[in-house]
């Protein structure tokens, strides 16, 4: 039975898919950190390329994809999709179990999706290099690989516990020609502050964010670039969905549930948002499932409100679900996911009753996750875990009900950097997290 | 351009090339450990399963795959073909590279390909549980994952400085059910002789080989299993260039060079082998490089002689090129090239001159595969980076004649659990090896 579904390069999608253009009511404008008054994009562009800013405010439902994208998505795009039958057999489920694999990436995850736009569009503005942060080092070292295929510099300023904990990222961003400084630093204002408070900090996002903002703006030719919760970076991640679209196509299937991970937001945007689109088309409905951790509920425990994208509150304030900007989540393996906020959009479509999200504890999820190792051969990031869970919960459902249902799970990513975690579950150490 | 070749799981090759078939002279026999007399294949009954002894001596040229490894297979299988487009760009040759990505594999490596048809012939004949050794891990990983594919157990000696410098590979080896016990052990009599003469022994390939055979021997059940080196490996290990054949034709190219690290020979042997066939039926003359390390020289310096496997002097001779089963390397990074001896098959068609060995020194080998992975946003294991290297040289080569070569690389796996090693080039505290 085929279980491999490949687009050829030339089926690569040209156009990425816009929801502004399909929501009921139109996003609610950011604020600015300082008046709280509605924010006008153009106070965004000390910080971001002109047309990601254009992205950000979009109505139009399709945007083109540049051909010099294409080039690069092309060297590994389309990603494959997969049905994970030998899982299906394990699970003893009538469920139809299939992934779109992220994994295959240059740097293993989803995030070089927006990475290579954001650093084609900057260099195509004469923009010399681009700063950012990372926790877990996904993003970071997808940025990396962005900015030098376009001969552009790269500045990482990396949670200095995971710069410690995590050599095998930090080698990575390095091997991409990455710049990489371990945050709180003395390269910035705000890191001689944080050092100057407390000069064993381990560091934290909110902190790593303050010092690429302030690099960005303090440097010449330099921007800062942001690798989820912005609509133009759930923009350029529709590209997974409209492949899997075209591979359920040749799988002859439709998925009748859509399961992905949310940290902030993009990579489950972008499986879904798709879908989303064809289901107003067809007056079908499909269950979209947003997964969380237990230890950091955005969607499931959070509020909708005005919060900042950051500790230090100097982001504009964003509408979404938030557990607030001072939320220190513990320390979970799945570090994409630790974040206090959530996508605008993703917020507006739990707040519309589209999205169900759902939390699980991450040892829960490590079980699940190895055995999904087992039977298909792929060890997923403890971020894409979660979402693998979840659909297994649902394939087991399925088995007591007898119901078929059609799973599509989006799969962000392989684990090959994050042994440590299946390290401490395998060895009884990994702790069950009370929710806050 | 199109630079992704993929072939449909339907269009997995159903046989195996065996080229026993094709040899002028047939191998010479291996010898028993003791008498040094030819050893008749039953002798080896202890160790391995019928059914790879078989494959051993067989000069059948063609060899059935079975369906139930057809179907493992095919959880990866076909692996993609690559142009290296960007690579050739930046080199500006007017060659042509094209690599096959053995990286897709589940542990990322080709050793699956011989991993999964071993546990399968071994479960069928009513074994349950295979041992077997590992340095660098993608051994041990691979045979682990097949192991648990068929139910079987797995335990893997891995050498004992390699079991305290790479977590995450031993991680993954549990991650697919393995045992995993660093050698040398109080496991076995041989491990605990090694103890007893230096209780921080930080291991070898040779004591982990002998401990392995002993516990295959003394247990019930269970036999051994070896990854690389004898003839039904390299055969196994040839799904690679029947597919790369294909995929070639798809391009619309024929390779004039071929390259391929070898260690024990198998991976290099598996994209060879096909081609070495079709040369012999068009009379064409493809350039077959077999690449090593100057650190590890069996090749280039290293003679023709019946030598043992392993340190302990317990295997049977081969006729094989060999540096002495006493040598010992010094500490690379590329731990699968760190072998004395060669596989009997690459050793005869070094002698019959069909394929040209070449050494290099790891500092440049290093060098190419920063590039190539700046390029072409996939990291190379360091035993590929091998090949790689070899492969830019030529390009490089090309460059200056004029001369449009084709080369096809035999990828074997990727680097994502070696990154200490590019951590130490970058840090530029690799050193250059002199050749022995």
């Amino acid at each position: 039975m085929k279980t491999l579904f490949h687009l050829d390069q030339n089926e690569l999608p040209n156009q990425w898919y816009n929801v502004q253009a399909d929501l009921d009511r139109p996003l609610d404008p950011p604020l600015h950190p300082g008046t709280r008054e509605p924010m006008p994009p153009s106070d965004l562009h000390a910080l971001f390329s002109e047309t990601c800013i254009a992205q950000e405010i979009s109505t139009d439902r399709t945007i083109d994809i540049p051909e010099p994208v294409l080039d690069v998505y092309r060297r590994w795009r389309p990603t494959p999709l997969q049905r994970a039958l030998n899982l299906e057999r394990l699970l003893e489920t009538p469920a139809k179990i299939f992934f779109k694999y992220e994994g295959a990436s240059p740097t293993g995850s989803h995030k070089t999706n927006t990475a290579v736009p954001q650093a084609y569009y900057s260099q195509v503005e004469g923009i010399k290099r681009l700063t950012t942060e990372t926790g877990a080092g996904q993003w970071g070292s997808a940025l990396a690989y962005a900015c030098q295929t376009f001969g552009m510099d790269c500045t990482v300023f990396m949670v200095r516990i995971s710069f410690e904990q995590k050599p095998y990222r930090k080698t990575m961003i390095r091997t991409f020609n990455g710049e990489i400084i371990p945050s709180p630093s003395d390269r910035t204002a705000a890191g001689r502050r944080f050092l100057a408070q407390d000069p064993n900090s381990p560091g934290s996002l909110g902190m790593a964010i303050s010092e690429a903002i302030e690099l960005a703006m303090v440097s010449e030719n330099t921007k800062y670039s942001l690798g989820s919760l912005l609509n133009h970076v759930l923009l350029h991640q529709t590209i997974i969905g409209l492949e899997a679209q075209r591979q359920m196509e040749l799988a002859g299937e439709t998925p009748d549930v859509i399961v992905g991970c949310v940290g902030g937001g993009s990579n489950f945007a972008g499986i879904a948002l798709p879908f989303y689109r064809a289901d107003r088309l067809s007056g079908r409905k499909t269950q979209f499932v947003a997964v969380e951790p237990h230890a950091c509920p955005t969607l499931t425990e959070g509020s909708i409100k005005y919060d900042f994208g950051d500790t230090a509150q100097t982001t504009p304030l964003l509408r979404m679900h938030s557990l607030g900007h001072d939320f220190v989540p513990p320390p979970i393996h799945a570090g994409g996911l630790r974040y206090h906020g959530m996508a605008p959009i993703v917020s507006r479509l739990v707040e519309d009753g589209i999205i169900d999200p759902i939390a699980y504890d991450q040892v829960d999820v490590f079980a699940s996750a190895i055995q999904f190792a087992r039977a298909q051969g792929i060890i997923p990031a403890p971020e894409t875990a979660h979402a693998v869970h979840a659909a297994m919960e649902i394939a087991k459902d399925c088995a007591q009900t007898g119901e078929a249902k059609t799973i599509l799970i989006g799969f962000s990513g392989h684990g090959h950097f994050d042994m440590s975690a299946y390290s401490s579950f395998l060895d009884g150490a990994l702790r069950r997290n009370a929710s806050p």
